[in-house]
């Protein structure tokens, strides 16, 4: 028996912007047959042209197949598209940003329409789907029966991240890695600033920003084993008292590259507080208190 | 000839903290005779039984050598430890945490002593040092000919990194490293407050966080390209737009796990700020702008 007159499991995909494209186009690859169905009709017109077969509605879609993946621009959107849709009996898989109270009450509702139901944060953009090199993957929660059932098709266009039966925590764990990111961001167009009126090449600085970034970010690991103890001093390397004793330095500089310290300010001011409360033999771990109400 | 019979640079170190102390260490076990003072007597006493020669005074400690390397709490006490010394045809290398303005002032200060001058700003904390695969590292910048001089004694501790003439870029770009990796670690302090109300172990949390950091922070890299380009649609994955488009979702996420956005709010307002100024369809480099007066 060869690869090809293996069954490959049909899919219908709803919501064809430049992610669900590229889904779209990674699945017709691997010789999934495929539905789909966008609001704007013109971008499924494409996709025809490669092997899609394009639904004149969202209802016509989820009555082609049973695993129907969503892939929306927000939730208010699923809400509208699914409303005159026939999801009993159906698996449905919702890759569309939420947040994880939106997916949780998703999943109910989908309960509710006798769907059996998977949540979806995507980690990539749509040029790292079908590129298992890029190294994107998706996150998934909810019924891990439905997981399990299609992990082979749900890994065609990117990795498999399956994170617990809360269908929350698929949109919990994406938001927590991108928030992360952007302070990251934050962080390295802070740096970037810095050195605008000097005579430093950006292309210089970039090669010693990314791999300084990169030696750092395992210290999450030592945070995390701080939490799990709830001994924040353990393994501790420069104590909270030095590090903020070391924060008017970095101040001081933006100041006098003439940058505003508005992206470091805020973490700093955190660090000061902690260290008020008598912290300072701890590591940074303790601000995270801070931010919880 | 054998390796001892080698001459190694006798070295004067002034200031015993945490990290002098780590480095008078490494260069006693690469057999360079060292010279060490410092204020309080009894962090030397420890290493005169490594083999250290402990000078009563600053001034006996400058007199004893050539290479005066300096470690001090911060730039004042480097005014102070060194009022009353005489510099005169000295190689002073300044590893104290400076500002930048700082740098190129104590340069001056220095030269009008007729010594000559090289700033460093230490990549690494005192478990690095000494340990090369831990991958520290000093910037240096100032007298390039006084760096090349010394580079092989400098390099006994950890890896060297030249990025000037200007006495103040090492500390620059030792500014602009740590300032980016306090907005690395204030973005993973806000993902691991997230999960803080959660059935998510942190430890679970870790490497996913690691490794999403590690696979983002080469964007530094195109960052670095739109600069130098001007163009900061070049290259663009996912606009302005779109970014600023699903900030609700991580606004409404924290509030939704009762987290404090203050630490990611910054970044995003000034998102909105370029979008507002119609760049849509721009990379997030447009920050970089807004923060430089």
């Amino acid at each position: 028996m060869t690869q090809n007159t293996v069954e490959k499991t049909p899919v219908t995909l709803l919501g064809l912007g430049a992610m669900g494209t590229a889904l779209a186009r990674t699945w017709l690859a691997a010789g999934h047959p495929l539905t789909v169905w966008n609001r704007t009709p013109a971008r499924a017109t494409a996709l025809a042209a490669e092997g899609a077969r394009v639904a004149d509605s969202a209802a016509e879609a989820v009555t082609a197949n049973t695993l129907i993946v969503a892939c929306l621009l927000d939730d208010a959107s699923v809400d509208e598209v699914l409303a005159d849709t026939d999801l009993a009996d159906r698996d449905l898989v919702n890759l569309t940003t939420s947040t994880p109270a939106q997916a949780r009450a998703r999943a109910e509702w989908a309960r509710e329409r006798g769907a059996r139901y998977l949540d979806g944060g995507i980690m990539a953009v749509p040029p790292m789907i079908g590129v298992p090199e890029a190294g994107g993957y998706v996150f998934y929660s909810g019924s891990r029966e439905l997981f399990e059932r299609h992990r082979e098709t749900l890994a065609v266009p990117a990795g498999t991240t399956y994170v617990g039966e809360d269908a929350g925590f698929a949109a919990l764990h994406d938001v927590a890695l991108l928030s992360a990111m952007y302070g990251m961001f934050a962080g390295a167009a802070h740096a970037f600033a810095l050195i605008r009126k000097e005579d430093i090449d950006p292309a210089a600085l970039a090669p010693l920003l990314a791999d300084w970034l990169v030696a750092m970010a395992p210290a999450v690991y030592r945070t995390a084993d701080q939490l799990r103890s709830g001994d924040y001093t353990k393994g501790v390397v420069s104590d909270l008292a030095m590090q903020v004793a070391g924060t008017p330095t970095f101040l001081n500089t933006a100041e006098q590259q003439g940058v505003s310290p508005e992206l470091l300010s805020p973490y700093f001011e955190l660090m000061r507080r902690r260290l008020a409360e008598g912290s300072g033999e701890e590591d940074l771990t303790g601000v995270i208190d801070l931010l919880v109400h």
